[in-house]
């Protein structure tokens, strides 16, 4: 079973990278960009059928090693 | 309107980062995870209304300058 994770900034959280992307894009031509934030995205192949218990996992996975939850936020996203 | 981008690596081409993330949960007892494969993710703000519009330019900017589409695969996986 594949799961789909995103992870990003809290919202509170600064994203230098994501604003550097901004004014790259800004710098571009494409002016009406207000903001980027950027984050990581992840898909886990793990070999378990029950659709619960790979995202049970993969919720671990994210408070163990994945996400840093003092400043970032995961979601899964899906899982097929 | 905010779009959310995602950008992978295409199935062809090796993720070492994702090997080593792999290999970390593994270490850690997450036994059954086969493969991980890890990629970029955007979330822009366009100060434009029309979700149409708003996709047609976000699909320019994936092409000129957040995706690497020689190695890359993007996908716009949502607009608010």
């Amino acid at each position: 079973m594949k799961i789909k994770i995103i992870i990003t900034l809290k919202e509170s959280v600064l994203d230098p990278q994501g604003k550097v992307v901004q004014q790259a894009l800004n710098g571009m031509g494409f002016k009406n960009v207000n903001e980027v934030r950027q984050g990581k995205f992840f898909e886990i192949n793990i070999d378990e059928k029950d659709q619960k218990k790979a995202e049970e996992k993969a919720h671990e996975m994210c408070k163990k090693l994945l996400a840093n939850l003092v400043i970032e936020d995961y979601k899964i996203i899906g899982s097929q």
